[in-house]
């Protein structure tokens, strides 16, 4: 009998294969390189990535499955979790970082997680979001739009719900700013009754499914615009904002480093090049000065 | 009358006006810009900082005193205190991110904490140590020596303590690795007696003026080593290293972003640009390669 883990854990390999295919593709000249890895206190990651591609300057579609005896922090600190009790957690990360700073990177993770001796405790979480250097709204709108309808074949409410998590989730408090236009973002999604579990699942899958269709036209809208080292330089800086995030708050980067996952497949999200710089202020009217008020939560549907 | 505080703040502008000095005459062709801030909850700070010199791609020397009635999380999870005391915290730190991929970075960093309503708890703390891109034994044990002979005037056993404290501290779980070769760290500086407070202070004081000693002699040491591609490019993967531990682990980071200091202030440690790529592997055999077993924790004096 084929087990829910073993059912999630085929799904996150189609998935890969195909936004590897898709994002080879897309790039043009660079391939991924697959890199598998063990955990020794229990489970295996298949990390793929691609560096120094025409389009995508890093790109990496990581595929895990850990399990163990010992509950991660990341976990128990935000559930009634008895340490001891024994987990499982597979999952399925993309971060794109494009070279050209007109293209926004793009993130997205989806994961399944079981608590428990006989893994009776089971949930599903996952999101998507877009980092622009330079803001468009209609590449804003067309994202949210793609996710929404993936969302409304769940239930009509949980758009709205899994936008504004987002817009919470991946906020700097020290930099009083949003990581990017947003998205979408849940965690703890265990739906009740008989088919609470295939529900979850089926979504998932669909949110697997809309994420080629939510990024890509983007990147193909915008990958030819010119750039030089001004939008390069400032392409750098938002990256600095990036590891920013990843570093201090993202919990999938903590859960990931603390269950002593593959560090280098953990922080593969990570830019391969970033900056810092003292107290940058953009000139006034410029499209970088355009871009904090961009990254303002909105209504992206209406705006 | 002159109170504790007064004397320590007046003591980190001193040493401010000092370092910026030594630092600049070394860079020889950019000056330090000065950044006054303040603290919307109380306090003050002003950030020195260079940027695109000959010598050093970035460096900062900062010094702040901050105060408010909430004790800052960073500072009561490690003591028992209570939240809502009221603290004074002023402190200098430094960090210097040379161009060259031969000289090595470095930081330090000295503070002055009072808690409680007539400020009867009090501490210092500092630390100072060197992250090398390529390893110099003789580097090391110049730092070392430097740091050992100013402890020495405090506390013969001081040293060998605060050189643990300092491996411990910087180290990267994740990693398995230290960020450099260590140097000081200590902490809940007190001496007991009468003369307890003018004893930690004569020490602290001891220490600001070591640094210069401390590390520009290695600066000028390898500031003229020929550099090219891969020196680069193996500095800007270590620099990545370095922006990991600050943003993850580094106390003094967390206590700036948690008590609303100056982010760009706090922030200005972090390296003017670093890379990150998955899964390096230098050659076997090669300079690089033997930096992992360099930063293993020794005793330098006698390496």
């Amino acid at each position: 009998m084929t087990t829910h883990r073993d059912q999630v854990l085929a799904l996150m390999f189609d998935a890969q294969t195909a936004l590897v295919r898709a994002f080879e593709e897309c790039d043009g000249e660079s391939r991924f390189t697959p890199h598998a890895w063990e955990r020794p206190g229990g489970g295996d990651g298949w990390a793929r990535i691609l560096e120094g591609g025409a389009v995508f300057e890093r790109a990496g579609v990581n595929v895990s499955a850990v399990h163990g005896e010992q509950v991660p922090a990341a976990i128990t600190d935000r559930q009634d979790i008895d340490p001891g009790a024994g987990f499982f957690a597979t999952g399925l990360s993309t971060v794109l970082h494009p070279r050209n700073p007109w293209v926004p990177a793009f993130h997205a993770n989806f994961r399944y997680f079981e608590v428990g001796e006989g893994r009776e405790v089971w949930w599903f979480g996952g999101g998507a979001d877009l980092t622009p250097s330079y803001g468009f709204e209609e590449d804003a709108r067309h994202l949210h739009r793609t996710l929404k309808d993936c969302c409304d074949t769940f239930d009509p409410d949980f758009y709205a719900r899994a936008k504004k998590s987002c817009d919470e989730y991946f906020y700097l408090p020290h930099r009083e700013e949003t990581r990017g236009v947003g998205g979408i973002f849940f965690d703890r999604m265990h739906p009740e009754g008989p088919d609470g579990w295939e529900r979850a699942y089926g979504f998932v899958e669909r949110g697997l499914n809309s994420l080629v269709p939510a990024y890509l036209p983007i990147v193909r809208q915008r990958v030819q615009t010119v750039y030089g080292e001004r939008e390069r330089q400032w392409q750098l800086l938002r990256r600095g904002r990036y590891a920013e995030f990843n570093l201090i708050h993202d919990r999938g980067t903590r859960f990931g480093l603390e269950s002593r996952g593959n560090t280098e497949a953990v922080l593969m999200a990570l830019p391969p090049l970033a900056s810092w710089s003292f107290g940058v202020v953009p000139r006034p009217g410029s499209e970088e000065e355009r871009l904090a008020e961009f990254l303002r939560p909105r209504d992206w549907l209406t705006a």
